[in-house]
């Protein structure tokens, strides 16, 4: 079996026959063998928190969906738990921290970066368990939740529509804020660094909430963070994807790092323009275009591959919605595959 | 006394001395005076449904703020109420409809667009109060939902982080989609119309959720709907404001009307040069601003006043949250005020 290296070779800038594709969320809800995983376990946790339960579900969509690379089956919240805050996650409701940070002086309570990474030996044993099982068939990738969102969850204890809290607290208290996002960075950095140590290939930062903010903000407290979190990892050689969601109408610029994701609600043909041809873009078809037929979601995908053309990986601008049928993601991953870009003629 | 003709002249093109101020949410919560009426009545629904009352909120800020413009005290969900689907607003979690939209046949029960216009007298008989209150110190405002976000509350029935019910109907039932939003925005149209015709010298529509849409689904079902319930009005000669929070990752382009309101996540840079420096923009502020101490309040309005220059109705970039500071409101209003813009040298 030849290994499938095209997640790493766009990423190296080596030329590819096509793009490569995953989904965001693939190790899931929308997969039955998942589902029949979850079953058997006592809850969300146990299944994050066990490396041979957390690997099998990492491998399924390799298994079931032929996507070209896995991604390691965790959750963003393990870093606050690291740093001393449990969360719980409520059905029907999603994550809740019973405690949070609702003083500047709650910060000294906070665990050590090195500390907290140590607290999280069982993510870097589902790399490792994860990276073994998949035997060179596709890349793994790590992951972490940017210092910003992580910082949102801390300080609100848990979702939001507009994380109003959060943003209080950068205008309030903004060199406590920034002492806040710098341990949380620093905790990311190491955490990551000990993923890509147990197997990781690549890794990704999710800034799942950077759109509530004002572009000041994002300059002033998150995008410093996020490349504090990754800039370390520069000299181990992986490569790294950031995706800040919902910053199309500011910031779309490069940060130092190998590639960036792109959401649903910037265009294709915006981010692609403001980026610049040779820089590795990642997306971003709309989550909710997997509702429609097989047909346009084939149609949807190869306008997508068009707009942004080469430099690019495949996915959705978001994580798969847990609702959605399987025979359209499957529509979404057979559509990139059988897309050739047009041969560049030489008049 | 004068009359306050600021906001109107911007919107006709007319030269002004400074740049006028209001603030979406300025009348509510911040206000001492807005949190004694609402204790002197039952809940929410009586003010919005009692003509005096929700005069009496609508002047608040002209009399206690010196804002340049009222908005009529009303909700944007009167409009599904008036279709058939009453809406209940529930302390600490928002609003909330007991029937939904759940099935294309469902739509056939709803009223016809004249019969939900019909509905509403209570918010006409409040535009008329008010502007007799009001005798002509500042320009009265009337504003609805734009037909796609109140689509999203009659299909989901609540708000909702990413509204993926109300995108799924759009791409499972296009053509059905396409006809509900039709009879909102004829609704919409006739319900506007009618706030014209008692009293409101200006318009404004917002599609509090266009953000949640990729540029296809916006282009194809959110905009047209808001140009179909707002191209009618042209004939009145009233100017019309489309808010469409969340759309700065692509379509930042005019659709016909007067202004355009944009978000704080917008930069007030990009904006202005997207639309072009003819165009008259609203906003941006970002609400989390107002967390800051009046010195930074200031200096985050002036930069705003640059950056948009002329053409520029002074707001934040969405409703004012309910926690934010009464000194921080009017330092926001007396920096607006205090600006002038720098002089054009001839050389």
């Amino acid at each position: 079996m030849t290994p499938n290296t095209l997640l790493l070779d766009v990423l190296a800038g080596r030329p590819v026959d096509r793009t490569p594709v995953w989904l965001m969320r693939q190790a899931g809800r929308i997969l039955p063998e998942y589902r029949q995983l979850r079953a058997s376990l006592r809850d969300f946790k146990e299944l994050v928190e066990s490396p041979a339960a957390a690997a099998e579900a990492t491998l399924q969509p390799v298994d079931h969906l032929g996507v070209d690379a896995a991604i390691v089956f965790s959750d963003i919240l393990t870093v606050p738990e690291g740093l001393g805050l449990l969360y719980e996650m409520v059905p029907g409701f999603g994550p809740r921290f019973p405690k949070v940070i609702e003083r500047p002086s709650d910060i000294l309570e906070l665990r050590s970066a090195q500390e907290a990474a140590d607290q999280l030996e069982y993510v870097y044993g589902a790399v490792a368990e994860s990276r073994k099982r998949l035997a060179g068939r596709v890349p793994l990738i790590g992951f972490a939740g940017a210092p910003w969102t992580i910082f949102c969850y801390m300080i609100e204890g848990q979702g939001s529509k507009t994380f109003s809290k959060a943003r209080k607290w950068l205008r309030q208290y903004p060199h406590e804020s920034a002492a806040l996002l710098e341990r949380i960075a620093e905790t990311t950095s190491i955490y990551l660094y000990r993923q890509i140590d147990a197997g990781a290939q690549v890794v990704q930062l999710f800034d799942s909430w950077a759109g509530v903010l004002s572009e000041d903000l994002y300059r002033e407290f998150a995008l410093p963070a996020s490349i504090a979190a990754l800039s370390p990892l520069g000299q181990t050689g992986v490569p790294r994807i950031h995706f800040a969601k919902g910053i199309g109408g500011h910031t779309l610029e490069t940060c130092g790092v190998e590639a960036y994701g792109v959401d649903w609600t910037t265009s294709a043909r915006r981010a692609r323009a403001a980026y610049g041809p040779g820089v590795v873009l990642q997306g971003n078809l709309d989550p909710s275009a997997l509702y429609g037929t097989p047909e346009s979601v084939g149609r949807l995908t190869t306008q997508m591959l068009y707009d942004f053309g080469p430099n690019h990986i495949a996915n959705l601008g978001h994580g798969v919605y847990p609702d959605t049928e399987l025979d359209s993601v499957k529509a979404f991953i057979a559509a990139v595959k059988a897309h050739r870009p047009e041969p560049i003629v030489c008049a």
